[in-house]
């Protein structure tokens, strides 16, 4: 069982497709990196983001806050170390830092806050308490 | 009144985020010019993608055929020169050219099979002979 | 002449490759916008990105601090209004809303500081003179 | 040992990132699947990107040709199956299929001819001996 606070870690591989011509990850790039580190996370919990959609529930962004600290490259394998850092009636807030797989060198780490909304009228909709329960594992202990 | 066979031309820049380590455009976002080139001819003749999903009208695209000439690269102000190259029932086919507008340097050039379906079902959906006329001016004198 | 403190507007429109499955546009794309208009603004004052290259300047992201208020849709022209928000030696802090340009509704906005590097060794390089004098039109009044 | 003409297989999944407002995959972003899995079959065959742009060697893609049958959605896990289907002196033909992996059916397929250049003057350079050696097990059997 997994110890309240231990981290989700999720890797991704950076391709052509993420570079730009300063022969680094693009920074808008990170984003999309977070994202499917997010969406693992949840399925890992047993919930598919499509799943989710059909069930009226929607995830939107509310904010993110990303710090890049020193750039990934191509073929690098990256971690992405996600806790959960608060929890509201219809909000989220994930920690996620992207980390060098190969020395465990921290490249980047951002804020998201995630707000649940209806999928039809787009309006707050309160996290169900079966999710709640389920996302405990990855809740910072200081949460 | 435009001829017939006169291409329809719209220009686009290259940001960072159309590069890659290469220094030059990754090969998939050529793609991306190209339908912002086609969204803006229907645009011209009336017709906002928006306004078609809402009328229960989707354009997808069915096939593609790309040759990369040589690479446009970062601040380059391309021309993405469009004609209708064919016109079926419910589909049509675009030329496109992606021209360096410094020098008109033909960089890359593709073929793009669109296909008109419901939106709802999916399945083919004949082409509106209004729109048909419209689409008149950039038809291929040997279309 | 520009007054000090208007902000630098420019356009973007929002196509198909910018849109997720929600019908919106994707919360990483508008990281691209604002990068758009960072370079047109460098651009409008004679400084292109490649020439910046060029003479061993590089501009990186040192961080971002987006805020998503309404999501903009397909079709949507939108403006992003920029202005300078902070300037040191090295770096600059950009403020960009993203703003709906139909009903000027702002549905984005965000902060971008941004290091100047040398681009070889990719340490922290001073900003111009003359540079910081021909940006001084975008300064925030109480920058 | 694999046996000549067996396909390499490489997994994505789809993420929200991948997909537009048609609740499908954007069909530019098959052609960065298909990259992902050319550099993976090129990576277990102990060539990395890297070290092949360390050592000069650049693959640039001269042409693709891309069948779209069936849409991918979020959260499906693709199947890129990938075979050489030509090979001469300074260039490779990939045969490229995206199947969905629950079900085996295939959505797309393309055909990518890559040329391999000189890194610094951007001119053909001949394939490596060993190099096509190791594609060999890729290779179709009537190529």
């Amino acid at each position: 069982m997994t110890e309240a606070g231990a981290p989700f870690v999720f890797n991704v591989r950076v391709y052509i497709e993420d570079t730009d011509l300063g022969g680094i990850v693009y920074y808008a790039n990170y984003l999309k990196f977070m994202d499917r580190a997010r969406t693992e996370l949840l399925r890992s919990l047993g919930f598919d983001q499509s799943q989710l959609q059909d069930d009226g529930l929607l995830f939107v962004v509310h904010s993110v806050n990303v710090r890049y600290r020193k750039p990934a490259r191509l073929d690098d394998e990256l971690s992405i170390v996600t806790t959960i850092k608060g929890l509201s009636s219809a909000s989220l807030v994930f920690h996620q830092a992207v980390v060098r797989a190969a020395d465990s060198v921290a490249l980047c780490e951002g804020e998201v806050r995630v707000a649940c909304v209806d999928a039809v009228r787009l309006r707050p909709k309160a996290l169900d308490t079966v999710f709640v329960q389920k996302l405990n594992p990855y809740l910072d202990s200081n949460c």
